[in-house]
């Protein structure tokens, strides 16, 4: 067992990530398979995560970035839902991996040609993790399962997600339209520093 | 040229050097040849260091991380020198490149068996870039150049350099003591952004 506590979580979990991504290349089911038990267990424990990271706003989700590999391989950021909020429905375009750190979070999945009706839906609550991708399935409208708290969850993507052109659907018609999600924040944890 | 403006700057040197690092390894003649200019080109113009990371201390020079390379490879900080400010003289026991982004810094060279007798003495102009490390000479003492203003150099070194078991000198006997040099800071800059 290891006797990791606070911010060290997060250096080992990037580290992981990295060597993961470096040596997995573009190997899609290995970054997911061999991803799911590191996000796993980085969120087991919620004693890491800076305040400044997990702040909601008044009105919408807030996404904030925790780590972009230099080579933009990937991205680890945390999503932050004030009570009753929700996404729209939107696509990735990438690899990604959402692992619950705090509360549970309620997923609605679409196929591609049959935006907006739901496929299936599905919970998940604290230290839970899931994939989506063009490959399993990308399309999918994310709330907060609670109508009185915040809940966080960490996403890892296979981009600098916050930069990649992908698309929200209109609620009504299913129609595509462009999206660029961007970060909240103008700095980042620093998880170097013991 | 390049249209690079404000935190893309950064950016762009981070990832030159993630790639440098990564083809080069273990050749730190290499790394030191080609980061030269790769730092030259990022300290040329000074639009790009957010506020919080160019504070002067009222009392000590500052070191605050900008970017640790996720395999600590190496490490990019930035040296914030109050009016008068000095290190004392140490070693850093991996490569270093220096690059003066703000004003100008002294140093003094000493030859390891000859601390605390100085072997040479240099200036960094604004814009200039030096090098240190075991093979070329690594133990210095620098200092800002100004008595009445602000000096800011980028520093970049082969390790997590926070992080390094490395050591002081006493100014009267040159005798050696352990040292790790921590960050001033707990948040990062985010050159992800855009
Ligand atoms: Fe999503
Ligand atoms: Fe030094
Ligand atoms: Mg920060």
């Amino acid at each position: 067992m290891s006797a990791t506590t606070g911010t060290a979580r997060l250096r080992h979990f990037i580290t992981a990530m990295t060597r993961l991504v470096g040596e997995a290349e573009s190997d899609e089911a290995r970054i997911l398979a061999e991803g799911k038990p590191l996000l796993a267990e980085l969120v087991a424990t919620d004693d890491w995560l800076p305040e400044a990271f997990a702040q909601p706003h008044p009105v919408h989700y807030r996404q904030y970035l925790l780590h972009c590999d230099p080579l933009e391989r990937f991205s680890v950021v945390s999503f932050v839902w004030g009570p009753g909020q929700r996404t729209p429905i939107h696509d990735h375009t990438v690899w990604g991996l959402i692992g619950v750190l705090r509360g549970a979070e309620e997923a609605e999945m679409f196929a591609p040609d049959r935006v907006p009706h739901a496929e299936g839906h599905e919970r998940l609550d604290t230290g839970m993790v899931a994939a989506v991708s063009p490959r399993i399935g990308d399309i999918h409208r994310v709330r907060n399962a609670f109508e009185d708290h915040v809940s966080i969850s960490i996403h890892v993507y296979g981009a600098n997600i916050g930069a990649v052109s992908r698309h929200v659907f209109d609620t009504t018609t299913g129609a595509p339209k462009g999206f660029v999600s961007g970060y909240a924040n103008d700095t980042l944890p620093n998880p170097w520093r013991d």
